[in-house]
Protein backbone atom coordinates (compact mmCIF):
# COMPACT_ATOMS: atom_id res chain seq x y z
CA UNK A 1 0.00 0.00 0.00
CA UNK A 2 2.87 2.49 -0.80
CA UNK A 3 1.36 5.62 -2.86
CA UNK A 4 4.57 6.92 -4.86
CA UNK A 5 2.74 9.53 -6.65
CA UNK A 6 1.63 10.98 -3.03
CA UNK A 7 5.00 10.64 -1.48
CA UNK A 8 6.66 12.12 -3.80
CA UNK A 9 4.09 15.19 -3.92
CA UNK A 10 4.42 15.10 -0.09
CA UNK A 11 8.04 15.35 -0.42
CA UNK A 12 8.31 18.36 -3.17
CA UNK A 13 6.35 20.46 -0.27
CA UNK A 14 8.72 19.19 2.31
CA UNK A 15 6.09 18.05 4.33
CA UNK A 16 6.46 15.23 6.88
CA UNK A 17 6.81 11.77 5.56
CA UNK A 18 3.74 9.82 5.63
CA UNK A 19 2.23 7.48 8.82
CA UNK A 20 1.62 3.90 7.54
CA UNK A 21 -0.65 3.59 10.77
CA UNK A 22 -2.66 6.69 10.00
CA UNK A 23 -2.98 5.54 6.15
CA UNK A 24 -4.67 2.46 7.50
CA UNK A 25 -7.19 4.07 9.31
CA UNK A 26 -7.96 6.91 6.69
CA UNK A 27 -8.55 4.15 4.04
CA UNK A 28 -10.54 2.20 6.36
CA UNK A 29 -12.70 5.15 6.89
CA UNK A 30 -13.50 6.17 3.31
CA UNK A 31 -14.20 1.97 2.96
CA UNK A 32 -16.67 1.79 5.62
CA UNK A 33 -17.85 5.15 4.60
CA UNK A 34 -18.46 4.45 0.83
CA UNK A 35 -20.12 1.03 1.53
CA UNK A 36 -22.60 2.56 4.19
CA UNK A 37 -23.25 5.85 2.06
CA UNK A 38 -22.28 6.20 -1.22
CA UNK A 39 -19.63 8.11 -2.80
CA UNK A 40 -22.41 10.67 -3.37
CA UNK A 41 -23.03 11.39 0.45
CA UNK A 42 -19.79 10.82 1.04
CA UNK A 43 -17.78 14.20 2.77
CA UNK A 44 -14.18 14.94 3.96
CA UNK A 45 -15.69 15.83 7.77
CA UNK A 46 -17.21 12.43 7.62
CA UNK A 47 -13.48 10.97 6.82
CA UNK A 48 -11.92 12.53 9.41
CA UNK A 49 -14.77 11.86 12.49
CA UNK A 50 -14.96 8.28 11.16
CA UNK A 51 -10.78 8.25 11.56
CA UNK A 52 -10.10 10.22 14.13
CA UNK A 53 -7.91 12.51 12.76
CA UNK A 54 -8.39 15.80 11.99
CA UNK A 55 -9.74 17.53 8.55
CA UNK A 56 -6.06 19.46 8.32
CA UNK A 57 -4.30 16.02 8.49
CA UNK A 58 -6.67 14.49 5.31
CA UNK A 59 -6.82 18.03 3.96
CA UNK A 60 -2.67 18.49 3.76
CA UNK A 61 -2.80 15.25 0.85
CA UNK A 62 -5.93 15.55 -0.48
CA UNK A 63 -7.01 18.41 -1.77
CA UNK A 64 -10.94 16.63 -2.54
CA UNK A 65 -12.78 13.64 -1.62
CA UNK A 66 -12.10 13.00 -5.44
CA UNK A 67 -8.34 12.72 -4.82
CA UNK A 68 -8.89 10.77 -2.08
CA UNK A 69 -10.63 8.24 -3.57
CA UNK A 70 -8.68 7.66 -6.20
CA UNK A 71 -5.69 7.43 -4.38
CA UNK A 72 -7.38 5.13 -2.06
CA UNK A 73 -8.84 2.96 -4.98
CA UNK A 74 -5.56 2.77 -7.09
CA UNK A 75 -3.99 1.45 -4.14
CA UNK A 76 -6.73 -0.97 -3.08
CA UNK A 77 -5.56 -4.69 -3.14
CA UNK A 78 -1.99 -3.86 -4.98
CA UNK A 79 -0.64 -5.62 -2.45
CA UNK A 80 -3.22 -8.26 -0.64
CA UNK A 81 -3.63 -10.49 -4.13
CA UNK A 82 -1.01 -12.87 -4.45
CA UNK A 83 -1.17 -15.19 -6.90
CA UNK A 84 -1.79 -18.90 -5.61
CA UNK A 85 0.65 -21.45 -6.64
CA UNK A 86 -0.75 -24.38 -5.20
CA UNK A 87 0.72 -27.05 -7.84
CA UNK A 88 -2.47 -27.90 -9.90
CA UNK A 89 -4.97 -25.09 -11.85
CA UNK A 90 -7.65 -26.54 -10.34
CA UNK A 91 -6.40 -25.48 -6.48
CA UNK A 92 -5.09 -22.64 -7.56
CA UNK A 93 -8.49 -21.23 -9.44
CA UNK A 94 -10.09 -22.52 -6.22
CA UNK A 95 -7.95 -20.56 -3.89
CA UNK A 96 -8.21 -17.34 -5.95
CA UNK A 97 -12.21 -17.77 -6.70
CA UNK A 98 -12.04 -18.04 -2.44
CA UNK A 99 -9.82 -14.99 -2.09
CA UNK A 100 -12.56 -13.25 -4.69
CA UNK A 101 -14.87 -13.90 -2.03
CA UNK A 102 -13.52 -12.54 0.67
CA UNK A 103 -13.11 -9.32 -1.38
CA UNK A 104 -16.65 -9.44 -2.37
CA UNK A 105 -17.85 -9.76 0.95
CA UNK A 106 -15.48 -7.60 2.44
CA UNK A 107 -15.17 -3.65 2.92
CA UNK A 108 -13.39 -3.45 -0.72
CA UNK A 109 -16.29 -5.07 -2.12
CA UNK A 110 -18.92 -3.04 -1.29
CA UNK A 111 -16.74 0.45 -1.78
CA UNK A 112 -16.11 -1.03 -5.41
CA UNK A 113 -19.53 -1.30 -5.77
CA UNK A 114 -20.71 2.32 -4.28
CA UNK A 115 -18.26 3.28 -6.85
CA UNK A 116 -19.53 1.20 -10.07
CA UNK A 117 -22.32 3.72 -11.15
CA UNK A 118 -20.12 7.18 -10.68
CA UNK A 119 -17.10 4.91 -13.20
CA UNK A 120 -18.37 5.89 -16.11
CA UNK A 121 -18.94 9.63 -15.21
CA UNK A 122 -15.70 10.21 -14.06
CA UNK A 123 -12.55 8.98 -16.50
CA UNK A 124 -9.74 9.38 -13.74
CA UNK A 125 -11.59 7.64 -11.15
CA UNK A 126 -12.15 4.81 -14.08
CA UNK A 127 -8.16 4.90 -14.84
CA UNK A 128 -7.66 4.07 -10.85
CA UNK A 129 -9.87 1.39 -10.54
CA UNK A 130 -8.78 0.03 -13.72
CA UNK A 131 -5.25 0.18 -12.84
CA UNK A 132 -5.89 -0.36 -9.19
CA UNK A 133 -7.57 -3.70 -8.15
CA UNK A 134 -9.04 -4.75 -11.72
CA UNK A 135 -5.51 -4.86 -13.07
CA UNK A 136 -4.02 -6.70 -9.96
CA UNK A 137 -6.53 -9.46 -10.03
CA UNK A 138 -6.20 -9.80 -13.97
CA UNK A 139 -2.26 -10.62 -13.43
CA UNK A 140 -3.33 -12.79 -10.42
CA UNK A 141 -5.46 -15.39 -12.96
CA UNK A 142 -3.16 -14.72 -15.88
CA UNK A 143 0.06 -16.13 -13.48
CA UNK A 144 -2.41 -18.90 -12.72
CA UNK A 145 -3.31 -20.31 -16.34
CA UNK A 146 0.46 -19.20 -17.34
CA UNK A 147 1.81 -21.68 -14.60
CA UNK A 148 -0.70 -24.28 -15.59
CA UNK A 149 0.60 -23.90 -19.35
CA UNK A 150 4.01 -24.28 -18.00
CA UNK A 151 3.74 -27.35 -15.91
CA UNK A 152 1.22 -28.44 -19.08
CA UNK A 153 -1.68 -29.10 -17.35
CA UNK A 154 -3.33 -26.74 -20.03
CA UNK A 155 -2.22 -25.28 -23.72
CA UNK A 156 -0.41 -21.94 -23.50
CA UNK A 157 -2.26 -18.61 -24.77
CA UNK A 158 -5.15 -19.32 -22.37
CA UNK A 159 -4.44 -16.41 -20.06
CA UNK A 160 -6.39 -13.47 -21.08
CA UNK A 161 -9.05 -15.53 -23.01
CA UNK A 162 -13.08 -15.43 -23.10
CA UNK A 163 -12.60 -19.09 -21.71
CA UNK A 164 -10.23 -17.32 -18.75
CA UNK A 165 -12.71 -14.94 -18.15
CA UNK A 166 -15.34 -17.05 -17.49
CA UNK A 167 -13.38 -17.91 -13.98
CA UNK A 168 -14.41 -15.09 -11.97
CA UNK A 169 -17.71 -13.53 -14.27
CA UNK A 170 -20.19 -15.80 -12.06
CA UNK A 171 -19.17 -14.30 -9.00
CA UNK A 172 -18.90 -10.67 -10.20
CA UNK A 173 -22.53 -11.49 -11.77
CA UNK A 174 -24.19 -12.36 -8.20
CA UNK A 175 -22.11 -9.40 -6.43
CA UNK A 176 -22.98 -6.19 -8.85
CA UNK A 177 -26.20 -7.64 -10.71
CA UNK A 178 -28.60 -10.30 -8.99
CA UNK A 179 -27.29 -9.32 -5.01
CA UNK A 180 -27.77 -13.16 -4.60
CA UNK A 181 -25.18 -14.17 -2.00
CA UNK A 182 -21.34 -15.50 -3.02
CA UNK A 183 -19.04 -17.17 -0.59
CA UNK A 184 -16.93 -20.27 -0.88
CA UNK A 185 -19.77 -22.75 -1.42
CA UNK A 186 -21.09 -20.59 -4.68
CA UNK A 187 -17.53 -20.71 -5.76
CA UNK A 188 -16.69 -24.71 -5.42
CA UNK A 189 -19.99 -25.10 -7.38
CA UNK A 190 -18.94 -23.02 -9.89
CA UNK A 191 -15.60 -24.73 -10.09
CA UNK A 192 -17.21 -28.08 -10.37
CA UNK A 193 -20.14 -27.00 -13.00
CA UNK A 194 -18.28 -24.47 -14.94
CA UNK A 195 -14.71 -24.48 -14.95
CA UNK A 196 -13.66 -28.33 -14.25
CA UNK A 197 -16.05 -29.31 -17.10
CA UNK A 198 -14.61 -26.35 -19.78
CA UNK A 199 -10.67 -27.67 -18.75
CA UNK A 200 -11.94 -31.17 -19.45
CA UNK A 201 -13.21 -29.65 -22.86
CA UNK A 202 -10.13 -28.18 -24.22
CA UNK A 203 -7.63 -30.53 -26.02
CA UNK A 204 -4.41 -30.99 -23.78
CA UNK A 205 -1.05 -30.24 -26.16
CA UNK B 1 -45.35 -1.36 -20.17
CA UNK B 2 -48.58 -0.74 -18.60
CA UNK B 3 -47.62 0.66 -14.88
CA UNK B 4 -51.16 -1.14 -13.08
CA UNK B 5 -49.99 0.52 -9.62
CA UNK B 6 -49.62 4.08 -10.96
CA UNK B 7 -53.18 3.68 -13.32
CA UNK B 8 -55.33 2.38 -10.29
CA UNK B 9 -53.60 5.06 -8.16
CA UNK B 10 -55.01 8.27 -10.85
CA UNK B 11 -57.86 6.01 -11.20
CA UNK B 12 -58.71 6.59 -7.50
CA UNK B 13 -57.67 10.52 -7.53
CA UNK B 14 -60.00 10.80 -10.44
CA UNK B 15 -57.68 12.45 -12.43
CA UNK B 16 -56.96 11.92 -16.39
CA UNK B 17 -56.33 8.48 -17.86
CA UNK B 18 -52.72 8.00 -18.85
CA UNK B 19 -50.98 9.03 -22.23
CA UNK B 20 -48.91 6.60 -23.38
CA UNK B 21 -47.00 8.44 -25.49
CA UNK B 22 -46.04 11.14 -23.34
CA UNK B 23 -45.23 8.32 -20.74
CA UNK B 24 -42.99 7.37 -23.36
CA UNK B 25 -41.11 10.11 -23.55
CA UNK B 26 -41.18 10.88 -19.75
CA UNK B 27 -39.53 7.12 -19.87
CA UNK B 28 -36.97 8.09 -22.28
CA UNK B 29 -36.14 11.44 -20.63
CA UNK B 30 -35.63 9.45 -17.77
CA UNK B 31 -33.25 6.76 -18.95
CA UNK B 32 -31.30 9.29 -21.09
CA UNK B 33 -30.49 11.59 -17.74
CA UNK B 34 -29.85 8.69 -15.93
CA UNK B 35 -27.06 7.37 -18.36
CA UNK B 36 -26.06 11.05 -18.82
CA UNK B 37 -25.83 12.53 -15.16
CA UNK B 38 -26.46 9.44 -13.20
CA UNK B 39 -28.96 8.47 -10.16
CA UNK B 40 -27.82 11.49 -8.06
CA UNK B 41 -27.48 14.28 -10.45
CA UNK B 42 -31.12 13.75 -11.63
CA UNK B 43 -33.76 16.00 -11.17
CA UNK B 44 -37.38 16.40 -11.76
CA UNK B 45 -36.87 19.89 -13.45
CA UNK B 46 -34.61 18.02 -15.94
CA UNK B 47 -36.88 15.08 -16.66
CA UNK B 48 -39.66 18.10 -17.14
CA UNK B 49 -37.28 19.86 -19.42
CA UNK B 50 -35.34 17.11 -21.12
CA UNK B 51 -39.15 15.25 -21.98
CA UNK B 52 -40.66 18.30 -23.43
CA UNK B 53 -43.52 18.12 -20.62
CA UNK B 54 -44.40 20.60 -17.48
CA UNK B 55 -43.22 20.18 -14.59
CA UNK B 56 -46.89 19.42 -13.25
CA UNK B 57 -47.31 16.34 -15.80
CA UNK B 58 -44.68 14.68 -13.77
CA UNK B 59 -45.35 15.57 -10.26
CA UNK B 60 -49.75 14.78 -11.10
CA UNK B 61 -47.90 11.31 -11.47
CA UNK B 62 -44.78 11.06 -9.54
CA UNK B 63 -44.16 12.55 -5.94
CA UNK B 64 -40.53 11.97 -5.72
CA UNK B 65 -37.93 11.47 -8.32
CA UNK B 66 -37.42 8.12 -6.45
CA UNK B 67 -41.05 7.39 -7.56
CA UNK B 68 -40.54 7.79 -10.81
CA UNK B 69 -37.50 6.34 -11.24
CA UNK B 70 -39.19 3.16 -9.53
CA UNK B 71 -41.58 3.24 -11.74
CA UNK B 72 -40.13 3.40 -15.03
CA UNK B 73 -36.96 0.43 -13.62
CA UNK B 74 -39.76 -1.78 -12.58
CA UNK B 75 -41.55 -1.76 -15.72
CA UNK B 76 -38.35 -2.09 -17.92
CA UNK B 77 -38.12 -4.83 -20.54
CA UNK B 78 -41.24 -6.43 -19.01
CA UNK B 79 -42.91 -5.80 -22.38
CA UNK B 80 -39.77 -6.20 -24.61
CA UNK B 81 -38.12 -9.43 -23.63
CA UNK B 82 -39.47 -12.19 -25.74
CA UNK B 83 -38.06 -15.57 -24.79
CA UNK B 84 -36.51 -17.16 -28.40
CA UNK B 85 -38.12 -20.29 -29.98
CA UNK B 86 -35.73 -21.20 -32.78
CA UNK B 87 -35.93 -24.69 -32.11
CA UNK B 88 -32.12 -25.10 -31.05
CA UNK B 89 -30.62 -24.39 -28.18
CA UNK B 90 -27.99 -23.03 -29.44
CA UNK B 91 -29.30 -20.58 -31.53
CA UNK B 92 -31.99 -19.66 -28.78
CA UNK B 93 -29.30 -18.52 -26.46
CA UNK B 94 -27.24 -17.11 -29.19
CA UNK B 95 -30.49 -14.67 -29.94
CA UNK B 96 -30.97 -13.69 -25.96
CA UNK B 97 -27.33 -13.03 -25.95
CA UNK B 98 -27.76 -10.90 -28.65
CA UNK B 99 -30.70 -9.09 -27.20
CA UNK B 100 -28.71 -9.07 -24.03
CA UNK B 101 -25.84 -6.88 -26.45
CA UNK B 102 -28.31 -4.56 -27.69
CA UNK B 103 -29.97 -4.18 -23.99
CA UNK B 104 -26.20 -3.09 -22.59
CA UNK B 105 -25.40 -0.69 -25.27
CA UNK B 106 -28.78 1.03 -25.29
CA UNK B 107 -30.29 3.81 -23.15
CA UNK B 108 -31.47 1.23 -20.79
CA UNK B 109 -27.98 -0.58 -19.86
CA UNK B 110 -26.48 2.57 -19.20
CA UNK B 111 -29.03 3.11 -16.75
CA UNK B 112 -29.28 0.64 -15.07
CA UNK B 113 -25.33 1.30 -14.54
CA UNK B 114 -25.90 4.39 -12.77
CA UNK B 115 -28.34 2.62 -10.52
CA UNK B 116 -25.82 -0.07 -9.23
CA UNK B 117 -24.46 1.70 -6.56
CA UNK B 118 -27.40 3.37 -5.21
CA UNK B 119 -29.52 -0.17 -5.01
CA UNK B 120 -27.56 -1.45 -1.73
CA UNK B 121 -28.89 1.80 -0.15
CA UNK B 122 -32.12 1.60 -1.32
CA UNK B 123 -34.49 -0.75 -0.56
CA UNK B 124 -37.60 -0.52 -3.01
CA UNK B 125 -35.00 0.45 -5.67
CA UNK B 126 -33.84 -3.45 -4.93
CA UNK B 127 -37.07 -4.55 -5.45
CA UNK B 128 -38.08 -2.67 -8.28
CA UNK B 129 -34.95 -3.92 -10.16
CA UNK B 130 -35.06 -7.17 -9.12
CA UNK B 131 -38.87 -8.08 -9.90
CA UNK B 132 -38.81 -5.43 -13.22
CA UNK B 133 -35.73 -6.36 -15.26
CA UNK B 134 -33.89 -8.66 -13.25
CA UNK B 135 -37.02 -10.97 -13.46
CA UNK B 136 -37.53 -10.69 -17.30
CA UNK B 137 -34.46 -12.23 -17.99
CA UNK B 138 -34.19 -14.60 -15.76
CA UNK B 139 -37.56 -15.82 -17.24
CA UNK B 140 -36.28 -15.48 -20.22
CA UNK B 141 -33.80 -17.74 -19.78
CA UNK B 142 -35.19 -20.29 -17.91
CA UNK B 143 -37.90 -20.45 -20.88
CA UNK B 144 -35.01 -21.12 -23.67
CA UNK B 145 -33.95 -23.99 -20.77
CA UNK B 146 -36.83 -25.25 -19.96
CA UNK B 147 -37.67 -26.00 -23.94
CA UNK B 148 -34.26 -27.44 -24.99
CA UNK B 149 -35.18 -29.93 -22.00
CA UNK B 150 -38.38 -30.68 -23.67
CA UNK B 151 -37.08 -31.40 -26.94
CA UNK B 152 -35.00 -33.65 -25.54
CA UNK B 153 -31.25 -31.56 -26.05
CA UNK B 154 -30.10 -31.22 -22.43
CA UNK B 155 -31.28 -32.65 -19.57
CA UNK B 156 -34.56 -31.56 -17.28
CA UNK B 157 -33.62 -29.30 -14.80
CA UNK B 158 -30.92 -27.13 -15.37
CA UNK B 159 -32.99 -23.52 -15.53
CA UNK B 160 -31.62 -21.31 -12.35
CA UNK B 161 -28.52 -23.69 -12.04
CA UNK B 162 -25.00 -22.77 -11.85
CA UNK B 163 -24.38 -24.16 -15.37
CA UNK B 164 -27.54 -21.84 -16.70
CA UNK B 165 -25.95 -18.53 -14.59
CA UNK B 166 -22.91 -18.82 -17.08
CA UNK B 167 -24.23 -17.61 -19.48
CA UNK B 168 -25.18 -14.05 -19.45
CA UNK B 169 -22.12 -13.71 -16.72
CA UNK B 170 -19.37 -12.95 -18.68
CA UNK B 171 -21.30 -10.32 -20.65
CA UNK B 172 -22.22 -8.99 -16.95
CA UNK B 173 -18.48 -9.17 -16.07
CA UNK B 174 -17.19 -6.67 -18.74
CA UNK B 175 -20.23 -4.58 -18.78
CA UNK B 176 -20.45 -3.58 -15.14
CA UNK B 177 -16.83 -4.29 -13.88
CA UNK B 178 -14.36 -4.45 -16.52
CA UNK B 179 -15.70 -1.82 -19.16
CA UNK B 180 -14.31 -4.01 -22.18
CA UNK B 181 -16.73 -3.82 -24.99
CA UNK B 182 -19.83 -5.89 -25.47
CA UNK B 183 -20.91 -6.62 -28.62
CA UNK B 184 -22.16 -9.42 -31.05
CA UNK B 185 -19.06 -10.83 -31.43
CA UNK B 186 -18.29 -10.83 -27.96
CA UNK B 187 -21.10 -12.98 -27.17
CA UNK B 188 -20.82 -15.09 -30.59
CA UNK B 189 -16.87 -15.51 -28.48
CA UNK B 190 -18.88 -16.66 -25.62
CA UNK B 191 -20.94 -18.90 -27.20
CA UNK B 192 -18.29 -20.94 -28.86
CA UNK B 193 -15.50 -20.90 -25.92
CA UNK B 194 -17.66 -21.43 -23.21
CA UNK B 195 -21.31 -22.03 -23.82
CA UNK B 196 -20.70 -24.70 -25.98
CA UNK B 197 -18.02 -26.74 -24.55
CA UNK B 198 -19.98 -26.85 -21.09
CA UNK B 199 -23.60 -28.22 -23.54
CA UNK B 200 -20.95 -30.69 -24.83
CA UNK B 201 -19.86 -31.78 -21.70
CA UNK B 202 -23.48 -32.24 -19.96
CA UNK B 203 -24.41 -35.78 -19.83
CA UNK B 204 -27.38 -36.50 -22.20
CA UNK B 205 -30.37 -38.06 -20.62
Amino acid sequence: MSGSTTDSAQASRGGRPRDPTRDGVIRAAVLHLLAAVGYGALTMDAVASQAGVGKATIYRRWRTKQDLVIDIIAELNQAEIIPPDTGSLRSDLRDLLHALVALINGPAGAAILSLLSTVPHDPTLAEAFRGGPLDGWQHAFEHVWAHAAQRGEVPPGLAGTVLAEAASSLLVQRWLLTGQPVDDAYADAVLAAVLLPLLTSIPSR
